[in-house]
């Protein structure tokens, strides 16, 4: 028995989320459909974050055991044949037996993106939230860090079920960093610069960006409404701690729509591999 | 009457070019039907450059004529309402009454986006050319400059007809330049650092940008296609200049596909806005 780990970037718009659902498509059912063509076994994928409908990745981590014969690097290139472009297999690693994706996870970094502006280039509305009214983002800033360290969650958490339900169910979790940052709202992947002539700029770009150990389901969705609603001066530096304490999830700010967020990247300890990851090369041909 | 200029970006995966086609959606027909809605008169949209089915935009330029009230704030508040997301009216402005979109062109640069690499992110492969294999990038960069300066591009045309007919249908066009560049490839948007974590990168991006007076139908997609014959030892340096005068599209290298295409942006000598005395000139011809 072997145990393949993947790296996988999706587009969520088409999506019913990654968990399997008879009858739609689904992140998780796609995968899946394909390794059990590969294999002509029974395979079943895990993941390590389920995202929600919509929700797309730059960097999500799966694993798979199986008894074929294949290397990573036959994985890498038979996934990326058969799967929709809309799904990509960026590596294919053997790991241990005993990795599994999402229990050994360490750290989660997620990020949303808000443009800010009048108008959202065709190129990103898919992916980012328009928020076009005005933000005290020096109060986002400040109120992110009160989500840093071990507390809580339930005020952030959905009204049932979490993403990762822990043995205790506890909703206890603990976030390493959480940013409000800006950047150039660019035309899609173009930013707007010399090259590309006079083409109107319009606005900026806020991301929300958020390292953890594990989240509860709609978490960071919740966490940036909230963050979203201190600015708008609903809430002020020092409410998070508050809003900790009520344990209420109807305090918080709503949950934004999933399309501007992105499952980042998953980080785990080093060594659970058992070889160099097979990872593309500009050379390669295909 | 008055003139209205507008600024437009659009994602042309969904749309069969920019002409009006009876019962198939094009860029020129969604405009149409708002514009008609917007005035209550029979209003015709004309652009700088009509683009091919798959071909986008970032900053194509239009113009249309009516007797309405509303101000071009008004328009490209309301046009944005009524379009859908991918297509956005950038700004509105007015023009004088003899402002032409094609006729008083100066000069449209297109670009042209390759990915080098074995993988395209989920959120790029509707937007670049997934080319693969080895390119040798100097004799490409070399090429180009052959193709700057005033030529007859009948071995870049079409077989029939062009994007833009001179009265005396001529096949002479400038160029006043040709680049080939590298950038990184990013995954989408988002460009690979140390904020996207561990994702990782795979090659890099080669765009093509090409800036001229005008372009025959086709003329960007087959100079492209035989830059990529140029890569690929096909043609060698001075073999442009051998096409220019064989005037046989055969010869050259193939029509790429519409996706990689934008329409980056149209220029037009300075003060044919507001400053500009309105003059009535000749009924508008297509």
């Amino acid at each position: 028995m072997r145990n393949i780990k993947l790296t996988v970037a999706y587009d969520g718009t088409d999506f019913h989320g990654w968990q399997m659902q008879p009858g739609k498509p689904t992140i998780q059912g796609t995968l899946v459909d394909v390794a059990r063509k590969l294999t002509q076994e029974n395979v079943y994928v895990f993941a390590a974050g389920r995202t929600d409908a919509g929700v797309h990745a730059l960097g999500q981590v799966v694993h798979f055991r199986t008894q074929s014969h294949l290397k990573p690097e036959e994985f890498l290139r038979a996934f990326n044949a058969l799967l929709p472009k809309s799904i990509r297999v960026l590596a294919a690693e053997e790991a241990t037996l005993d990795f599994h994706a999402r229990w050994n996870a360490v750290a989660k970094t997620y990020l949303y993106r808000i443009h800010r502006g009048r108008i959202v280039s065709p190129f990103d509305w898919r992916y980012a939230l328009h928020y076009p009214f005005p933000l005290d983002e020096e109060a986002m800033a400040q109120c992110a860090k009160e989500f840093e360290g071990e507390h809580d969650f339930t005020s952030f958490a959905a009204s049932s079920g979490s993403e990762e339900v822990d043995a205790d169910r506890s909703t206890l979790r603990m976030i390493y960093s959480a940013t409000v940052t800006r950047r150039p709202a660019g035309w899609g992947f173009l930013p707007v610069t010399a090259e590309c002539g006079d083409v109107p700029a319009d606005g900026y770009e806020l991301v929300i960006t958020l390292r953890g150990k594990s989240f509860l389901r709609y978490m960071v969705r919740k966490m940036v409404g909230t963050l979203l609603e201190v600015g708008r001066g609903k809430f002020k530096p020092g409410d998070i701690a508050r809003l900790f304490e009520l344990k209420d999830r109807s305090q918080s700010g709503p949950t934004v729509p999933p399309h501007g967020l992105f499952l980042v990247s998953v980080e785990y300890p080093p060594a659970w591999w058992k070889e160099k990851p097979a990872t593309p090369t500009a050379q390669d041909t295909t």
